[in-house]
């Protein structure tokens, strides 16, 4: 399947502006920007939903359930032992998972050949599971980078299970620890794609970098 | 980028004799057998490694590491409470974890049409995380099918976090429901598959089964 390179682009330059929309309105997880920018300078690229590695916790049956799901605490940075003891102590309905995911990044390329590339150099910096997961004509070839990165624990059931409270600054400890691995892994990937950045970049995205004076970003 | 057929043919074939060469030395996860027999009746697929979902327990800093890590338990089946019990108690060195793992399986098919179609059927049988993992003009196209259904409860850390005893019986009922759940996403896709059933089957499989005794698995 060939792409529609015009269409692509519009696609591209729409998702850029809505990333600067989504920043400011403290939508965006800030650690990702150097990255997206990264990624979008190439003419070949732009980036869709990601997200750089963070700590969650559900209330839901199974750690992986979208519906009958509660999210009670969301972080992309560490957290402290009384964040956790605080939800512990309140009530819930199904379970309490604490979970912690890696960096995942969803980019559009617009050949196979950048597709293959890009997939190399995200398994280059740790990222494992990394695949195409569509080819459209207009919306590209969709790719998933993704590490191995995860934690999923069960802290409590109704059923009468229940996270010992003396183990909490230890499982705290671990979490921390594995969130820290992914957002390495994350860096690893931006230097990974600093030090392959192609010759010719996408006029548009560094037009629109001067104009927003944040050229620096990129230096 | 174009497969070689016949090349790429010359593999499927060489595969089909290891799966059997596997199942005879019990290598082979006989829930398995099914769905790998009915992918292979695909004329433009064949299977590599698979795992119909399992629970592991792992000595490891990390539940996704591979080095220094020993994997102390794996079954393919629901585990038992004196099972966990056991293993507690011995000693360990790095970390203990609980991994529940859903379905994964690979498979490579000889053109980008059929990657797109069995992806459909992938993620119709709920498997979320499935992509091209590559592309290769004699190994083909290999794809990865994967759920979401993932479980990595930390059991024990050496400075002093142990999961408690009077918890374990309820762990044990989750980290069963949760492989079974993936059972049933591995058995939902096997159901897809053979409803989806091409008319123009793959003869030298066919015939092969016919030799074996074996023609029944496809009824």
């Amino acid at each position: 399947m060939i792409i529609d390179i015009d269409k692509w682009k519009e696609r591209k330059y729409e998702f850029w502006k809505r990333l600067w929309e989504d920043l400011e309105i403290g939508y965006l997880d800030e650690d990702l920007l150097p990255l997206l920018v990264e990624f979008n300078l190439r003419p070949d690229t732009y980036t869709l939903s990601s997200c750089s590695g963070r700590i969650v916790i559900v209330d839901s049956i199974k750690p992986w359930a979208r519906e009958k799901t509660n999210v009670i605490f969301k972080k992309h940075q560490p957290i402290k032992i009384d964040e956790l003891m605080d939800i512990i102590k309140k009530p819930f309905v199904h379970r309490l998972w604490l979970i912690v995911s890696g960096p995942i990044i969803h980019v559009s390329v617009n050949s196979l050949k950048s597709a293959i590339n890009t997939l190399r150099l995200a398994r280059e910096a740790g990222f494992k599971h990394s695949g195409i997961l569509s080819i459209n004509k207009v919306k590209g070839i969709i790719l998933e980078l993704l590490t191995g990165v995860k934690m999923s624990h069960l802290l409590k059931d109704p059923n009468g299970y229940e996270v010992n409270a003396n183990n909490i600054p230890l499982l705290i400890k671990v979490a921390n620890e594995i969130l820290l691995d992914g957002k390495k892994m994350f860096n690893q990937l931006y230097q990974i794609l600093k030090m392959n950045r192609p010759n010719k970049l996408d006029n548009y995205i560094l037009e629109d970098l001067v104009k927003k004076e944040l050229l620096w970003i990129i230096k």
